[in-house]
């Protein structure tokens, strides 16, 4: 669980005050995702940036969705990245 | 803001459960040292391990100090590695 693992980023606005935002995806991802993230990067960043990135591969950008994922959707986005074989269970139900 | 700055790396044992008090910890030090940390990245461990590092320092250690930090000591050991010459307000003041 230590070193192996995923490495997800998430790359909020701090001025546009998305910090506790991030911090809550992180603490979900890290929930749901236990055992097989690495570590969640917290990472400010400015001008309406919302971006969250696994290994290094883009799994939301709100510039190019214009809006903020659903948490379920985040989830499942991962999930089909790192263990596409796992049912998440409610949040693989439609939002 | 973006590339430039510290890295903190919050290193916890999540089998003790002790993701929402890294997570906090790292919303506070986000909020605190706005503008001067980088990043903040969430590491899950385990064996009881509670760690603090900026840019690889270790700055709290759990199993060294036999408890957790104090908030507002683990801020002025971070306001002494980035910005020896901020003043932290009440966080200064003995705890």
């Amino acid at each position: 669980m230590s070193d192996t693992g995923h490495r997800v980023l998430i790359h909020y606005c701090s001025q546009c005050r998305w910090m506790l935002r991030a911090s809550w995806t992180a603490q979900e991802l890290l929930t749901t995702f236990d055992g097989d993230i690495a570590e969640v990067v917290l990472k400010p960043g400015t001008g309406g940036i919302f971006e969250v990135r696994v290994d290094d591969q883009l799994i939301w950008s709100r510039k190019d969705e214009g809006r903020f994922p659903e948490l379920s959707e985040l989830k499942q986005k991962l999930r089909d990245i790192i263990d596409p074989q796992r049912d998440l269970g409610h949040s693989d139900k439609k939002t």
